[in-house]
């Protein structure tokens, strides 16, 4: 008598319920990452918003190129330490640095 | 005898030195969250990967409209009880969920 029919139906739906089961697992991680991601952004604009007021109260500009190379070349030390793409990390900075400097422009121009 | 001229003259000094020092401090503040948020990110795009390598392995398509559209409506809500734009925290995702499909095309592609 071969068991090849009956092992291999379950075999096959396990397998199934596995993978449903592992992608569950994994989307609760990402799901758990991104609720940190949010939290620590809304942090970081805190301490941008800051930076932001500090400089318009100094009229220094809102942009300070020679800084965001200094985090650019720091993140990517990071990112590949961290077995990320520095290229990605670069992006990454330059995503945040360009909503900052939105805000900055906005506490400039009275709009914050 | 008044005190005016030498007592302004430090105290300016003193404040340029103070917002120095507020800005110091709150640059390293950021560069503390960039690291953070660097190592999250190298965690997420962990997670992405074993997604993607199961999609790969199950012939299921890299994008999943229906899970992004719950991750969006999630994160949405979490910036909003964080003080974050929602429409920032939006952009952010769609920021990353676009390297995360370019990831599971390189999976799927053999690329990685």
């Amino acid at each position: 008598m071969s068991q090849t029919p009956e092992t291999t139906a379950p075999q096959g739906a396990d397998a199934g319920a596995d993978v449903q089961a592992e992608l569950k697992r994994l989307r609760a991680s990402i799901d758990n990452i991104d609720a940190a991601l949010v939290h620590l952004l809304a942090e970081r604009f805190k301490c941008t918003k800051a930076v932001g007021t500090y400089k318009a109260t100094h009229g220094l500009p809102p942009a300070d190129p020679a800084r965001e190379r200094q985090q650019i070349a720091r993140l990517r030390d990071l990112a590949i330490e961290a077995d990320l793409d520095p290229d990605f990390a670069e992006t990454f900075l330059n995503f945040v640095v360009k909503e900052v400097i939105r805000h900055h422009e906005a506490i400039r121009d009275g709009r914050h």
